[in-house]
Parts: C-alpha cells; structure tokens; sequence
C-alpha cells in the first residue's frame, strides 16, 4: 500500500460512520467536518457545516494561530483577542517595576500607544493544508530504515517547506499525523509585527491565579488584545512606524443575541497535544516514570524561583511568565496522575490493544502487513524510553545561556552548509525567530535563579547512579558524580562568571560568528557548548536511528488501529498535533464534588465573595465598585441577574486552544476559550464524556469590564459593541 | 392587663394569621401546631397534625432530650439514638490511651456490655407543659421592680418546680418565653442511667472533623446509640446492675419508605437559643464588641489547646470535648460574624424597631402602655452591657479549679438555708448533677493546658485599663496590674500547686464541708473562692437588679411587638429557649458558591474522594473496603447510585437540635440532624429563607454503616430494621 492509499485509507472510516461514538469527542480537521455535517446540524450549528471546510472564507479565515495560543481577529483594523495568558509575555515584556503593566493592566488610547509584543510574537493566518503523505512518505523513503528514513522524511519535509516558502511572507509547515502515518503541509501567512493593545489588570485577566487554576467555579476574566501591522504594501513585514494595521478579509462579530444554557457551541483552534492513541508501553512509561519525575521536579523548581525572586521585583517580573507556564503544567501533570494512579486506564489501554493485536493475529492478510511492527513497536519504544530516563534531569540541569552558546554554535555549524541542507530550526527561514528569541532572553532571564536552578537539578544529576550519567557533559561541564556541594557550587559559580552572554549586544554578536571563532572562544559557555557539541549530534543522531524505526512501525499499528476501528464502523480523528481544529459541544453544566453540581455560569457576584485583597484573590478597588453599583448594561442576564463571567461548555480541547474564539451556531463570538478542569485534564490519554468541560470567558463579562471598569470604549466601538 | 392575658395575647396572634410569612422559619411550640395545621397538611404531613400536640402519645412521646441535645427511643428496649457528637463526651469518658473508643468506635454486643455513660448523662422524657406566666407574673411581683423582682420571680420558679417535682423521678423547669413575658412549667422524667451502646469509628461518626464542620458537602455518619435504664420497679434509677432497659410507651421506626428530594421533613427536638427578637442595642453589642472579642479569644484557647497537648494522648483525649465544643462554637461565631460584617442587619433591625416606637407613639394609649419601657429598655440594656464588658476576660481566665472551689463553697453557704430559699442550681434537687460533675470532671481537666489557660488570659486580663479590673479578684488572687510575665507565672504556679482540688477524692470530700471548714483552709483555690465570696456575690447582686427592670421593660416591648405584629397579621413563635419545639420543610439542595449548586444528597462516593488517610479526612480502611465492594443492600438510592450518606432540609433548627429525629410525612425516622451551614448560621439572629438548610443524617447511611462495616445487626433487629 502506497502513501497516498495510506492516507486515504485513514480518513475513509469517518465516512463509514454512522454517526459519532461521543458527542463531545473530537478535535476534528477542518477537512472531515463535511463527513460529519448531520451531526453538526444536529447539535445545533445553524450554518452550512461545508462552510467550516474553507480556511480561507469566514469564520474560519478569521481564526489565528499565536503560536502556542490561538486568537481571532474581531475587527478591519487587524484587532485581535485572544487570552490574557496568551499575551502574558508580551505584557509581561513590557513592564518593568516602574511601569508595571502586569499589575495595571494597559489600554492603548490610539494606534500610536500601542506597544511592540514581545519579540518574536507572531499571527499566522493558515490559507492553505494539503495532504502531502505521498511526497513525504514515498518509495524510496518507504525502503529506508533507521536514521536513514529519518534524515529521508526530513530532506522531504525542507523541500516541501522551501517550495511552499517561496510565496514570501508566509510560513509552511509539514505535520506528521496519526502516530507519522499522514503528513500535511500547512501554509500560513505570518505577520511579524504585532502589537499590544489593550489588557486588563492582572487581578481580572489572572484572578485567582494558580490558586483557580483548572478549578470550577472561575471568575477569570482571561482576554486581552493585540493588533497584527503589515507593511504600506499590506504584506508582512517586521515592525517599523510605517506599518499598517492589518485588514483581515474575516473578522468575528460579537453575539447579536444571548448564549445560555444548553445552546450550541464550537470552538475553532489550534489544540497542542493530546495522547489518545498512545500504546499501553508509551503510557505506562509517561505515568510510572516521567510524570512523576517531572511533577518533582516543576515543584522543585517554582519553589526555586519563588525563594529567589522574593523581594526582588525586577526577578518576579522577569521569572513571571516561567512560573505562569511551569505552574499551568505542573498543576496540569499534577492533575492527570492523580487521575491516572488508581484508575484502570492502563488495564483498558493494554485491553484494547491486546485485543488489536488479537484482530491483527486473527488474519494471515492483517498478520502480514502488520504483524512485525506489532511485534518490534513495544521493543524500540522501551529503548527510547530507556534513553529519555537519561535526559530528563540533564534538560534541567543545563545552563540557560549554555543551552544559548549551544544553539549559536550549531547555527554556526550548519551555516556551513547549502541552505535546503541545514538541520530543521537552522535554516535561513529560522534566523529571525532565532535572533528575536536571544533579544527577548534578556526580559526572561534572571542570573540569581538561573544559577541557583543549576546548582540545585545538577546536584541531584550528579547524585544519579554513574549509568545514568553523560561523560561528554561532565568533561566538558568540568563536572564529577557525586561532586560535593562547595565544589559543585564553586564551579557553577565560575561556569556563569566566565562567560559575557548575559549581555544582549555579546549574545547576538555570536550570531554571525565563525565555528572558528567559536572554538578559539575563552567565554565559558560557549567553550563548553564547543565541547559538547559532538556528544550532542551523536545523541541526536542516535535518537534519529530508533526515531526512523519507530515511525515505520507506529505509521503501521496506526494503520491497523485505523483498519480494525474502521471494520467496527468507527471514526477516527488524529490526536492534536498543533494544526487547526473544530470542537462543538454546547453550554453545559456537570456534576461537582460529591453532593454538588456545577452550574453552566459563573456571575459577577463571585468576585466579591472571592476577594481577599491579597494573593490570587485581590479584584481591583474599581472593579469592586463597578460591581456593587450593579450596572449590567446590556450585558446582564435576566436568569442571573448579574454578567455572566465564565462558562462551562462540553467542548473538546487542550493547551494551545487557548485564546480559541468560543462561537454560537451562527459563528459570533460568544466567548473564548480558556482552560480546562483539574479532574478532567486526563482526557488528554484518555477522553472522559462526564466530565470534560472547556472553561470559556463569556464575552458579556469582557464587555461589561472594557465599558465599566476599564473604558476601553474605541475598542469596543471598533469591534461595534458599542 | 394581667399575666394571664398577657400568656393568651402572646399566642392569640397565630390563629390571625392567614398563613405563614416564611414556608420553612418557625421553630413552633407543639401547642401551635394545631394553629398551623393547614400548612402543615399543604407542606405534606400526611398524619392528623393534632396529634403532634400531644407530647405523651406517639410520635412526640419518642422524642427526648438529653440536655443540650436531642434524642429519640427506636426500640421497645430503651435503645436511643442521638449524634455522634452528642454522645462523645461519654465516647470520652469510656476512653483511654490503651482503649481508645473515640478512635475505634465502641460496639455493645449484649446488654452487659453496655457501658456507664459520662456521669451527669440524662434523658429527659417532656410529659407536661404548663403556662404559668399567670402565677410568675402575678400582681405582687408586678408590683417589684429590680433585684426584688428577680428574687420575687426566682422565688415563684422555685416554689412551682418544688411542687411539681414531688412526683418523684422527675425534673420540673420554668423556662421563659417571648423575653420573660410567658413562663411555662415543663415536667420531665429524668432518667439516670443512661448507657452507652455503640458508637461508629471516631473518623465515621465525626469524618471531615473540624474543617467540614458547618460545611456542605458532608459526609458525616453522626450518630451514636445510648440505652436509658430504669429500677426494676420501672421508675428513675442511680446506676444499678440490677436497673432493666427502660420500655417506652412510643418509639420511632425506620421509614418504610425511601426519602427523596422535595419529600415533606419535620424536626423536633430542644433547640437552644435563638436571637431573632434582640434589639438593636443588644445585636450591636453582640456583633460589634462581645462576639469578636471571644472568636478572637476562643481562637487562641483551641491554639493553646493543641500546643499544650501535642504529644501527650492522654492530655487530647482529656480536651477533646472541650475542643469539640469549642471549636464548633468558634466556627459558628466566626460564621455568624462574617455574614453579619458588611450585612445590612443592624440597619434593618433598627428601622423595624423604629417603626415599632412610631407604631407606639402613634397612638396615645399604646404609648401609655409601652412608651415607657421602650424610653428604657435601651439604657438599661446599655447598662448590662457595660457590666458585661468587664466580665468576659475574666471568665476565661480563672482556673477550672477555682471555679469547682466557688461552687464547693457557694453549696456550703446555701447549704445554711432551708431548701426553698437556697438559690437555683444549688438546691437538694441539684446535688446528684453537681457532685457528678466535680467527679467527671477528672475526665476532662488537664492540669497543664489549665494552667497555661490561666496565665495566658490573666496576661490579658491585666494587661487591661485599670478600671475594667476587678479589685476583689486581684486581692483576692495575690495579683497586680500589669503584673510582669514571670510574677504572674510564678503565682499562678503557687496557687495550682497550693490546691489539692485535682485529686478526686479531695474534691468530693468538701461537697459535704462546713463554710466554717472552708473558711479556714489553707488549700489555694478553696481560700481564693472564700476570699472571693463576698464580691461574686456583690456582682449577682447587680445583675438581679439590673435583670428585674430589663425583664419588666422587655416583656413590655415584646408584648408591643407581638400586638403590633398581631394588627399586621403576623405569627409569633417565640425565640429557642432549649424548650420542645416542632419544625418543618423539605428535602432540598440550594445555590453553593457562584457557579455551583448543592445537591440534596450526598453519597458514598463522596467519602473515598475525601479521604486523604491522615487528619480529618482518614476513613477506616473496613469502610473504604466496603464503599468499594459497592453492595447498598436495600439502602441504596437508584437515582443516585449509592447509598444516600447526608441531606440537606429547609429546617429551621439551631444548636440543640443536634441529634433531633427527621421524621417524614408518617413521622417515621428518615434522619437524624446534626448541622446547619457556615454561611447560614446568621438565620440564629435574622432568618434567611434562600440560604438556611440543616444538614441530616440520612437513617439509611447509618444502617448501611452498622450492617456492611460494624456487623451491628444485633441493634437493627432491635430497632426491626434486620
């Protein structure tokens, strides 16, 4: 079976089916919504289901990627919402103790004040996907084996990305999907110069803080605002004071009539990673070792930064966006093990795929064209996972501006090379993130923590049996197992003494610098990232060989999961991969702790009760007030006589949907889609209909804040909410 | 208008009105319930709500009281069943370190088995109430102002419960209703032996502890079986071998049928203490000085408390009633005070009262009637107030000890004078329940944490302005003001060490002594008690003074309120004074937090999602066992899958009620009470329709509990529930 039969194959069960297996399931591609149309209408979408199928057409074309985040643009002018956790960086960037925007929030009375986002910030406009299995996955590389196949897929994918890059300003992608049986190259129009606009007070945009976080009921007002700018000539450009604001050919309209209970939503993004069709050796794996690991750790760590920025404003504000991103994980992670230990979800993972197997061995056909990879696949994910165990803590152990020096080097080695040849990251087309990423280091790095962090994860490293432990890194470190405490110290002390690319004008010097001037370098960071740099390619090259194996074996029990699946009538929609995505579900409440229920909104009235006037819980004095005077404007809701705040909604999502615009059955915006819940968070192995809810701001609270509280009325009027 | 009009127009008003203001407020006199019948019969009672006015006949002949809480016969053998955490302090006394049956739960497998409960225990069987207001009030003592007053009225009390306890074997009280303008002569068979029968394992009977109590959702098994014993001639006994179970002429039986949410509920029981008459005078008093000086001083005894017994499980076992009592009293003030700081109450108090003097004022034969005593009630109230002020520090502050040495002493002076003129509470009626309270007392006094009590409250005490201390009990106790830390330690030291009132024989022995013995004693506490004498006496002497004006001017303005009520149409059931009353409503969920809701049960599903095997949430692991084995028997609820653990019931109950039967529609036992929650506990001084629930036991819980985890199918066939 060629790709190109490989990739229809996959998408042919949706057909089949005669209907879905759970309603809420599904982060479907914009491609298989025509197949799924009766249940669209069925659910509530009053508009035509083939209408989500054109990137380019509304309201598709108005639904971005932030890379990490989705956003949507709401006006003609290039404006655009997204969370206020998504624009954290770009807020954060911006503050310094003097003007702390983080705790002010900011509001841009013109398009003069509004601020550059961080550097590197980003709006991609998606225009086009195809499926291109067939190129990527085709004769030749379907003989290849091993880093071979690998380092075959990836030429593949360069050439593929370099033809479509041609069209400039525009950034193109190849997505592996289905476990690397499907690829498809993504297209997306990427504007450069991005800016922020409007952000509300840290205490309405995060309140309730990590303390809320996952947690029903949320009172977060979780929005915030930035505008893409193109060049006089409407193309992307990088930022200057010529630039224009954007003029979408789409934009969202905000509800002409109001969401309540029941009524049908859908939620379109770009969902990062789920893990539903992972193999019991995979989940045992990620459960019995690397989540615990890593829990332990991201608590180590934010206690880390948490002693060391305290009293230091300059530190909290810098460390700020780590520890909004490491607590969201941790919590996250905490959340899914503590769903995971005690369940059966291991017991039912190797159930089905036992029985997978059994449907594959029940065939001399199906036992032929699958039955060695079934055999191999547990075999080569075992090796994998026995070379992760070495890596994880080394990952954490690792200098900040080491990992710098490491990258400059690598780009100065592929420099060397012709272009199409140069490893993925590494290529002309990268070098603008890549700069902008070692600009913006210096609003995110702070040496006190950075050092401590060091110190702290390589003791443990260094505490490891010797088995565990990369000689390479510790010649080139100057590093010993079990190295006492001082000693550790004391080199780490003169690891960061003896190197200058702290410095932001150093740092980028080495962006244009030879491997000679590198390997002559005394600067101590990248006179390790020099030494360690063989060690480093042969670890890559090394993950690149079991990486080639794998995908030819996981490309084929996904091929039999999709087979066997398909011969019991059942669809199959790929795990998230950070491509675009379609949810639809509806306003629902659920079931609470025991002996309580949630209901589908929160109100106004919450906040109040929430509000200590410290930590998580300290509302603005102005926002107080706004809510005692108990104007509701046309934002209110009769049935809870007060503004909804935030909803619960049976969407099917995960981080990266966040900013998502949340849209009624006409396509308006009624909301945006923020988190998820602690107990529901395992849905991302392992989907739970009962109780997965999409956390979603309901656009009537950012309305009544914008008018009410922050008088952001040229924003509203833009957006023609006023 | 006499006293015996006066009774009558009292209780005139409730056959005016036309119905009741609020479907579920009212904590009703049986002899009302007649008046309420239309609205007990709408609600759902399905028997003849007549027959609920007769307290000798079948159901409220089964409900008792064991003073301070409520109780009920569920067996023809004398089985009770009360809360938990009304039968802990004899959980208590039958506890050691080497047989700790807080911990383990206690199960009596025969009637030998049964053990002694605490001494002091009681169950009082209500078989008369009087309306004696006619005989109290009569025109001589209303002729009496001040202390002539209060003794005239104490005098009159004393005489009618003399009388009425010439029927031996039982114990007659007047108690006040409608702020001393009705009194009522209660007779009730008082039952001595009282013994224990089973109790579940401390983390069943009382799971969630201190953090979930006043809490929803719960998960509480709060319930505990005692068994009233009588002589063999069928009448009140001391403790004897010989003493059979007591057969009472009604007792309650399980529901044949099962409770679901919206069902009709009633409650009866012996509520304590209700406020909802006070005047803005006391209720700013209460809110704005008196309630936050002792939460805040309740906080640092429990504080003290656990440092002081850290370690030491003899000295926990010893505190543990008090900190029960304490620490549930401190969360319902903490309750009460949040709900009222910030609330409108005292300025609605206040314009009702003053709506009140203008309905008076308005009419000049009502201001003839009334104006006076409204013009006092205030100042006098002022008066009591400021008195008081002085007396709340210290009476936290005198050791326990002193105390039983003041009373010791105080018997011997009364001792002096035929009965009837002694005073209250230390006539020969009174001398059983004292001495078993100075013997029980070895039970529950922990010299070390006593101590450390003293000297933390006198540190406080005399650290006050000087006019707020008291000279007598500074001389008295070789004390200064401001005394230094180390002299206050040292004299406190000496004066615990000068006393040999810990030892129990020693404390028992002076129950007999001569003043005369007393006053020439060296023993520390028994001099300080005869040195004090002469003031406490000075101190009862003002109060009885003040007292007889506040009780002539208040009777007055509820005699005012209750007409001016009656000329709108209004019932006035009087405010809880620990007397037989009837409540009633639904099972019903409410509003939780914003953006949640309770739900009318819990089950056991709630109980392993607590659990966190450590503090108060450890279920026993047979439970857990249980739980997970998943068989309900005939307990189980169809619609929720389990076994229903708690409800929630619009029942206006208060303090006291705990233990109170939850009878359905045909009076069967369906519950039992045991809770109110944090945020409603304010409805105790301005009722709250929307928010007050009580929080019940559900009866099938419990029976699912004995049967599936203790094996206490000895006392389910007792009760015919096997």
């Amino acid at each position: 079976m060629n790709a190109v039969t490989l990739a229809r194959f996959a998408l042919a069960p949706l057909a089949l089916a005669a209907g879905l297996a759970h309603a809420n399931e599904g982060m479907w591609m914009p491609q298989q919504l025509p197949q799924i149309a009766k249940d669209l209408k069925a659910a509530g979408l009053a508009m035509d289901p083939a209408k989500l199928n054109k990137l380019t057409e509304f309201p598709m074309g108005a639904v971005i990627s932030l890379g990490g985040c989705t956003a949507s643009f709401v006006s003609p002018q290039g404006l655009v919402v997204t969370n206020h956790h998504c624009a954290y960086g770009s807020i954060q960037y911006n503050s310094t103790p003097q003007r702390d925007l983080i705790k002010k929030g900011f509001l841009a009375n013109s398009f003069e004040e509004e601020l550059p986002a961080a550097p590197g910030s980003r709006v991609f406009v998606t225009v086009d996907v195809k499926d291109v299995s067939a190129e990527v996955l085709d004769a030749k590389v379907q003989a290849l084996k091993g880093k071979a196949r690998t380092d075959a897929i990836e030429a593949k994918q360069k050439s593929l990305i370099a033809a479509c890059e041609q069209d400039k300003g525009h950034r193109c992608t190849v997505s592996a999907f289905y476990g690397s049986l499907v690829y498809q190259l993504i297209k997306q129009m990427e504007i450069r110069d991005v800016r922020l606009v409007h952000a509300p007070a840290d205490m309405v945009g995060r309140f309730g803080g990590d303390t809320d976080n996952w947690i029903w009921p949320r009172h977060t007002g979780d929005y915030s605002f930035y505008r893409a700018y193109v060049g006089p000539d409407g193309k992307p450009a990088d930022f200057s004071k010529d630039n224009k604001p954007y003029q979408p050919k789409h934009f969202l309209k905000l509800a002409s009539s109001p969401l309540k209970e029941g009524d049908f939503v859908m939620v379109t993004g770009y969902p990062g990673r789920t893990s539903r069709y992972r193999l019991p050796t995979e989940v045992d794996f990620t459960f019995g070792w690397e989540r615990p690991t890593s829990i332990k750790a991201f608590g180590e760590y934010l206690d880390l930064i948490k002693r060391e920025t305290e009293g230091r404003r300059d530190g909290e504000i810098k460390m700020a966006g780590t520890v909004a991103g490491l607590g969201n994980a941790y919590k996250n992670w905490q959340g899914q093990q503590a769903s995971y230990d005690g369940s059966d979800i291991l017991a039912r993972k190797s159930a089905a795929y036992a029985e997978l197997k059994a449907w594959v061995n029940g065939d001399a056909k199906r036992r032929e064209q699958y039955g060695a990879s079934l055999d191999n696949v547990d075999r080569l994910l075992a090796e994998r996972n026995a070379l992760a165990k070495r890596e994880v803590l080394l990952g954490l152990s690792l200098p900040t501006l080491l990992n710098s020096a490491a990258g400059l080097y690598e780009g100065a080695v592929q420099r060397k090379l012709p272009d199409a040849e140069r490893k993925l990251g590494f290529q002309e087309r990268d070098a603008l993130r890549r700069r902008q990423g070692l600009e913006a280091l210096d609003r995110r790095y702070d040496e006190q923590t950075d050092k401590a962090k060091t110190v702290h994860f390589l003791g443990q490293y260094l505490a490891q049996p010797a088995e565990m432990l990369n000689p390479a890194v510790l010649k080139g470190l100057g590093l010993t197992a079990n190295m006492p405490a001082d000693a550790l110290k004391a080199r780490v002390d003169a690891l960061y003494a003896g190197s200058k690319l702290a410095d932001k004008a150093e740092r980028l010097a080495w962006f244009e610098r030879s491997t000679e001037d590198f390997e002559k370098s005394s600067d101590s960071f990248i006179a390790a990232a020099v030494a360690l740099h063989a060690d480093t390619e042969a670890r890559e090259n090394r993950a690149k060989e079991i990486g080639g194996h794998i995908q030819q074996a996981y490309a084929d029990v996904m091929k039999a999961l999709i087979a066997f699946k398909g011969s019991k009538g059942q669809a199959v929609y790929p795990d998230a991969n950070g491509t675009l995505r379609v949810s639809f579900g509806k306003v629902a409440g659920r079931d609470g702790a025991d002996g309580t229920t949630w209901t589908a909104f929160t109100t106004l009235r919450g906040i109040p009760a929430k509000h200590q006037g410290k930590g998580d819980f300290d509302a603005p004095a102005e926002q107080l007030a706004a809510i005692k005077a108990g104007e509701f404007g046309k934002y209110g809701m009769k049935s809870l006589n007060s503004v909804p705040v935030n909803f619960l909604a049976t969407l099917d999502t995960t981080g990266g949907n966040s900013g998502s615009p949340v849209l009624n059955k006409n396509a308006e915006l009624v909301g945006l889609l923020f988190d998820g819940t602690l107990d529901a968070v395992i849905s991302d192995w392992d989907f739970n209909e009962k109780t997965t809810r999409s956390i979603c701001l309901d656009a009537r609270y950012m309305q009544w804040q914008m008018k009410y509280v922050d008088r952001a009325d040229r924003l509203l009027k833009e957006m023609q909410a006023l």
